[in-house]
């Protein structure tokens, strides 16, 4: 099969189209001919050596797929071959073939297509675990999205919302924060020129937000930390601004607060696939309903993931950039 | 009534023992004769100048109590006149009366004197809303206590055994690790010369400890963090050590991992209620079955409170200082 592999590591131009060998699917697993995958901001920090696959997992980009299973390994049922899926990957998607443990595929959302398909795993999964399983979001709660015209921005917006919850979000351009209103957002902050601890302030009666999804880290620690409500949960799930901050303690310890930082990749099989049921189960039924949709910024040939690694990196992109095989 | 009073901020010696009004039950509150109060580090704190009372609250400190019912506010049955209680105060325990909300009352643990059970309310409350509510300890996890031979030390490893924790302990002296060991805990780390991250990890296999429960805050956050598990839980409920610290978030997320910071006394009186009245269903049947006994360093009179704060300053005391009135 044909993949993308990075030569060494670097910029986008390591990323090249290369013949490699078919992948086998070990027990419990099965073969995915891959219809589209999509980039995620973590492919771009593999890309540049920063982001080490976790043991096992296959040196090729790519956090999530469609398509069609193709074979399957010990203990999978032979009847699941043809079937349409989508699939939560720990790496590899970046090729015309994946293997992947049956745990984490699932069934494509009824009325969706296989190129939108492909822009839905990484995304919800992650931003479901989290506001639900993590931060156990409630009705009527504050919650704060920073990056909200990000692949996870977009999505985290409208599932927060179909949680019950009030949603502000952070975004650097009117544009982006046009869409992000489009999605259901209440409150649109520019960080280039409104500072989110007031405007958040000023919105909740001086309260702040209950949840805050975070991709900043060490940049944004202690200014979000006050932004929180009493009893508020600091999800942390990217470091686009680095890793190391000052924490004050006084200050969530007055608040009764928590921090968290969660990556889903690092997580175990066996809670990829509790999630993945619970996505399934609770998720896939919005988006069927149109009450969620995937947000697609462009649809590239995987070939040019170099390309499309570049327009994420530019902040271009307002949701998710589809790669088609 | 007498109480004892701080003149102003500063050391043990501003403590005076004074005439003061007596206090009058306000809707849904009762007067308590007290028995017994005990000392807190809290009190020390309050006592500096550096942790004023939550608004509403009693100026004079003392932050439980056990006693007798003496007369009951608006909205309170009359029956509960005579009753023999403890209680969880926000203020106001160091005192012959004092005003309580109902709700916060709790009886005595059958079988259990009225000086031991001055011992109970604020560590049995604080430790059981931080190892249930706020880090859900499970049967078989690992519970690192820092400071073991403290009030909320000593009643942490019961606790923590009756839940089914394995217990670890940090203490100055051999003599309180001793005292440790025989309450339950089966790692012991003298903090003066062993490291303990090194300890835990060695251990618990090279996993680290599932819930750490601190006193320490800033000074111990980054080894804190360190000495976590893969979903580990940091609740700082102390921070003798200063309050902010670098936390690496990176560290964090790579764990799946979480800082809590928590304070009894700033939950709403709504949250003290709920707490006393799971502990009354829990905890006291463990008290009466003497599976978890209160551990009193010894029991002095209230008008020596400067003496007794002098002690808990010197960290000499293993277990609460009681002052019977």
């Amino acid at each position: 099969m044909h993949a993308i592999t990075c030569s060494e590591p670097g910029g986008p131009e390591v990323l090249q189209w290369t013949k490699v060998a078919d992948p086998t699917p070990g027990p419990g697993e099965v073969i995915i001919d891959v219809a589209a995958t999509a980039v995620n901001r973590a492919d771009l920090l593999q890309r540049q050596g920063n982001y080490p696959p976790p043991p096992g997992a296959s040196e090729i980009l790519g956090l999530e797929c469609s398509g069609t299973i193709s074979s399957v390994g010990a203990a999978i049922s032979l009847d699941h071959i043809g079937e349409k899926v989508t699939a939560l990957l720990s790496g590899g998607g970046y090729a015309e073939k994946v293997a992947v443990p049956f745990g984490q595929v699932m069934p494509i959302p009824p009325g969706t297509g296989l190129i939108e398909a492909a822009a839905l795993p990484e995304v919800v999964c992650t931003v479901w675990s989290n506001l639900d399983l993590v931060a156990n979001i409630s009705e009527g709660e504050w919650l704060l999205i920073h990056g909200g015209g990000s692949g996870i921005g977009t999505m985290a917006i409208q599932l927060g919302r179909a949680l019950g919850a009030r949603v502000a979000v952070t975004a650097g351009s009117a544009e982006k924060l046009e869409r992000c209103a489009a999605l259901g957002a209440e409150v649109l902050i520019n960080y280039k020129d409104q500072d989110f601890v007031e405007v958040i302030k000023d919105e909740t009666g001086g309260r702040g937000a209950n949840v805050i999804l975070d991709n900043m880290g060490a940049a944004y620690l202690d200014r979000n930390v006050t932004a929180l409500a009493r009893d508020g949960r600091l999800v942390v799930i990217g470091m686009q601004g680095g890793t190391t901050a000052e924490l004050n303690l006084s200050t969530l310890l007055r608040k009764n607060a928590t921090v968290h930082a969660t990556s889903l990749r690092g997580r175990p099989g066996s809670e990829k696939a509790a999630i993945c049921r619970q996505v399934e189960r609770t998720v896939w039924p919005w988006i069927s309903a149109g009450v969620i949709r995937p947000v697609i910024d462009r649809v590239l040939p995987l070939k040019d993931a170099a390309y499309a690694h570049g327009l994420l990196a530019d902040g271009q992109t307002t949701g998710k950039v589809v790669l088609s095989v």
